[in-house]
């Protein structure tokens, strides 16, 4: 039996690093989470948008949030945001088609 | 001369409305923003990217905070997250380049 | 006739300061959005609950996601939430209070 | 040893409940949480702000989350912002208190 899944999106972003640039950070990042096998992501300029088992997405997260640590930042604030529907099944390419249908030309 | 842009992300959900689905609001929401000459948008699965000059950013944000009550709906909750940098250009597609630039199998 | 309220949390956050500390930046935006007589805001310890018209706080928000940048930084993140109601009047206050009653031991 | 502990705001937000009113649901989350002894909590209008060990926190985001699905609710929409500072200790109070040492009649 497949496991029910919810789709989600995380920004990890640290403070006080004295650069403003972030996407070496962002980099790291995502290289943590592409090694999970139950989860897929997509990076888009505003975050990375994950889809997977609720209790592995957590584990991820956690994972996440400690690599600017490992980086040297000494401050990290973490934003996640789930979106969980047990109604029907979700997934990221779920919910675009859904738009999609609606608005044929919508840019992805 | 061009005017400075930024990069955000916003959701429009309206609460109350009886069906767990929020597609048809999405739609209408991308259809407002998508009429705007100075404003680039990507939809993700949990929400619209837009680029553009700030102060038109707020004014679409505003207008796609309207759709849902437009529609019936009798609560919206709107999230925008703004990421404004002064001392290089801030673009949708250079945000995603810088990463993808440190880690080339990144997936967007 | 008084206007229409809605409540709202923002949260303005520079990056690349070269300091993990940013009480100097929140006491400069409560200092900004302290003199806009139609908006009341309360502190806490993620953001600032704002309340006042839709128009209003908008313009508030950006004059707060300013504050920052006049200060040297050359990165801003801003996060704006905002939760809009029409069937009925919305208050910090109110909301509040229906907590409340269902949960009178509830700590605020 | 005093775990470390850090800061969090979440807020738990069911879709298509027929009603606008969500403080039924607010309330039994804040039941949820208040149960657990290592965790501190203050209701705001606009979430609920916790202080913690990272990995209780966690848990009770999940314990949070499915509040509302217990109740009914077939689409949750949950917000969590983790700010976990590691070179000095982090509190809710202190983060007020550093605001509040700078500009002493902020509003809290």
């Amino acid at each position: 039996m497949e496991e029910r899944k919810i789709v989600a999106e995380v920004s990890v972003v640290p403070l006080g690093t004295g650069s403003a640039s972030v996407s070496e950070y962002v980099a790291a990042c995502i290289d943590a989470v592409s090694r999970r096998k139950n989860i897929s992501y997509r990076l888009n300029p505003m975050g990375t948008v994950l889809e997977g088992p609720l209790e592995e997405i957590m584990e991820a997260v956690k994972e996440m949030h400690e690599v600017p640590f490992s980086k040297g930042a000494m401050r990290v604030v973490t934003t996640l945001k789930i979106d969980d529907r047990r109604d029907k099944p979700l997934t990221m390419q779920g919910k675009l088609d859904r738009v999609k249908k609606i608005k044929p030309d919508v840019k992805i």
